[in-house]
């Protein structure tokens, strides 16, 4: 696996900051918090969450339009999806935490840097919210971290980058918590099939792995 | 599981012309030949194919809004990526094949009925190039079929209806093929997180099904 | 003039759910009531009814990309005006009717298909509006059928296929209602102007037709 | 009928450039010529015409804003169609004339407006293409005009204004030519329906009116 | 420097609708006024000034694309803020008046031009509200003018045309009151750097300039 | 003046990469090549030059959507223009730099600093060109600064702040090179127009600042 680093406060205006780094793989996630929320929470009085995604035209290689294509937005339906499911949108009440995730530089699991960096980021926003007195009770459930793992000439690789990911047989990223269970769990076969083995051997790496990560994250947190 | 029908020939321009209900969910799905690739194949030589996926303002309880949104972008990249992973593009030559997926009515499944459906139209529509002689060999490397899975108030249900969907705890969609391999696992959870058991549990049910509906498909097909 | 057929109730959601067949050409026509007006509406407590129009990718020889052309927009404002003169909109209410007509299969005359299948799907809903006592009074006010007329080879053509159309000298859609009364007459000179005693013979035709199809509506709907 | 004239050479860049008055209605009619064709007329070596209409945001009583809505796009296409009819493609050889109609001021009756103007504007744009020795034969065939008739309060009333065209039971474009043929016939029920004997008098009224309106397009043009 | 000219009440609707003539170069500026503000000035009770800015198609030599491009858009926002810096917002209240500048042709200078004439068109706007009662004090605070000036082979040259512009090495649009104040200074290197010597010149000339056009707008307007 | 760094390399894949601190504005300034120029260069065999800008986000205290908006679109037409003048196209061949500016942290002078240290990524991108033997010349023709002057409360400032901008009476945006020419001059009058001694004043301070700036970017750069 590769160096997992989060540098907090990156930036001074957001509740979270955070540049994450998966190896060369580097984000900046933020979560800020608005005190409203989408006309479709509105009624119940429920909080809510939601992620943008995006790539810096200087992030890849060969630079990347400026445009939301289907990849980004399948992305940021995915981060948003894993990021809710550690909140509590009761407690959290009427507001919404938006978290942007910016590619800066893409080396392979933007979106699993993204789902672990932007966790981190939103813990930050709800201490802070907590700090200013506008939260009574912590609305967080769990930790969540995210990973890719997959089968690279025959072996199992744990974290892939960009040289791994143009390489697997097959890829899959899986969004856990910290008791081991699943939010998400995304394979897909690049090329050609896989079997129930690969499969099984990919979700027990992938466990390993998100425990790793949220360690990391209690660290970085200083928890 | 509920009932599966495939309707051929539903039109009559397309290669393949497929309505293929799962229970009360409905989809259109097409397969049209056209004799040219996208750019980026173009240099390979290869041929190329490509899924759209859409609802008709009527497919829904309330009126759907004619808009490819996020939800719509996500689905037919995962069709185009699951149906592609039953071609060799060597064999099919410099053309593509366009996957048209327009959901009559919806019930619950739509991705999976669409995949589904769409193999039986690629089907008929290889084997029309194949009749005009346009074709040498058979491109086709395999059946593919889709499956939701999931958990409703404990227990597990294949093929989930717009009820069940609604009420799931945990939803799984899985791609497959003929041999017993997996082309794609998308579990998410839906309010919950799930452990370890209950993904394999899911895994298991998909399998069986799966292995119905390529005999479905292939009864269809009068294979 | 090719065969013409209703298939109401063809799916379940819609108010009204008609398959109209003229000849090749098939069209779902949807109805769906909305609790509510577009703004401009508002202040006077009357009802509206709009009209939108599309194609299926699949439904032509070659593959039709999904967007609003201009020739969508114009027949789909058509349509809307058309459904509209058979509509004592005070009677219907501040509620809305939407009718959905997507091209299934183009063999020519897909805009007079519309238009004669919509008004049946309207009556259903407007029906399911009086059983389900929405309604006091009946707010339909004539019956609408539409068809097109042409000259091709010197020949008056009612009701042309697209094989028809793409040879006629000059083509007219004629909307009417079962007073023998013309609610919208447009005619075209493709290629070479008409005179007045085409143009007489033409609306002569079309007269007749759109008796014709009022009968077949009626007994569709078991009037 | 109200007042027309035609003010040619309005702007100094455009190969024909008229402010066309019919009352206080006027447009700026301009015919533009490119030495290519759309894509679709390449293989055939002929000509091309496509208009375009737009309505400056300070032409009517409330300002209107500046987008190509549906009314437009269904007025353009009808004038692109209308002024195609003048035109022999084959003696225009390979290049496009593009007439635009801006609405400078509007009180009804814009789009014949610019259909009578755009001929004049097209006939100066051609006449020089033959003084520049680049068109050996002239390639328009007739002369085209366009009016709107009615019937207000039971009476028939010939190019209607704004007032009367809000009040008009029946509105009808008519665009013909100098042999008092027809090239788009356009009658829409605004209200209630009409019979074949008011369709009969305003066609015979348009006639009347076209006849007026070519002789003053060919006075304009010193002919 | 060219011909200035104004005509004044170009159009009927407008509360102010002037044809501004800079020799060739001719805008129609009109000023329409609205009783309501856009909501980021609803709080403060605060009038507004907004404009928009367009070429039409026939304006320009080779046919203009009809679009808001970067340039349009540069221009538009330099309009509306030099000709907001004429109005008291507290005298105008809770009003917006949007001036439209469109460009029949052009001939260099239609930025300028556009500013000079929507000031003219801005105060026969106001002398309407106060003739209707509907203000009670005058809000406009000084006269507006704009000027191109550039360095043309080493000659300093006011108002430059299109010839001027495309062969000028630097070039400047400057935007002044009736006071000798500036409002806006935009100087732009086109090719090689300027010094402040040639800064200095081209400020002199336009404070000249300006002084010149504000006596023909007074001229133009009978004060 | 603010504090003023540069970060060089801050991403790998770029050719130029600088990270620039104007206080707590923070750019991310990037330059990759591409090997083609736009259709308008191609023709000639010159190279080009173009400039996007874009706000993360987070970069704001309320968080910004995305979107490219006037604003932006102004801004990245000045950085293009002005980066622009730096450059010998012939030297720089038939290829492009394509400089991003991402605004990671705003706090006033976005533009300027955008510039300033555009030029640095400019300098290593090209640097990079000739270490690899793809320019045989250097095509700098002279270093780029900019800087923001203004009155706040009388009294002159150089390189001002969020709260300085938001309370200057006047605002000038200058761009200059190393040989103490200007490149843009762009004064704008924020409530209350300015005079020529005011004029005077900020073009004396804008010139101090710029030499500064490049004072700074040649110590960057270790020259």
């Amino acid at each position: 696996m590769r160096e997992v680093a989060f540098q907090r406060n990156f930036t001074n205006y957001a509740g979270g900051s955070v540049l994450v780094n998966f190896g060369n793989t580097r984000v900046l996630c933020t979560a800020m918090v608005e005190e409203s929320v989408p006309p479709f929470r509105e009624a119940a009085g429920l909080g809510w969450l939601s992620a943008e995604y995006s790539m810096l035209p200087s992030s890849t290689h060969t630079r990347k339009r400026r445009k939301t294509d289907g990849r980004a937005t399948e992305i940021q339906r995915l981060i948003g999806r894993s990021l809710r499911s550690c909140m509590d949108f009761e407690k959290l009440g009427p507001r919404s935490i938006i978290v942007d995730c910016d590619v800066i530089q893409a080396d392979g699991g933007t979106r699993t840097a993204s789902i672990t960096g932007g966790f981190v980021a939103i813990h930050d926003a709800v201490t802070g919210l907590m700090q200013q007195g506008l939260l009574e009770e912590n609305p967080l459930t769990s930790f969540i971290a995210a990973l890719s793992v997959g089968f690279v000439k025959g072996e199992l690789v744990v974290d892939l980058d960009y040289e791994h990911d143009s390489q697997a047989e097959v890829d899959m990223n899986v969004v856990g918590n910290d008791k081991g269970e699943f939010i998400e769990v995304q394979g897909t076969a690049e090329g050609k099939p896989f079997d129930r083995s690969k499969l099984d051997a990919m979700l027990d790496g992938a466990a390993d792995g998100i425990r790793h990560l949220v360690e990391k994250q209690k660290e970085a947190l200083g928890l």
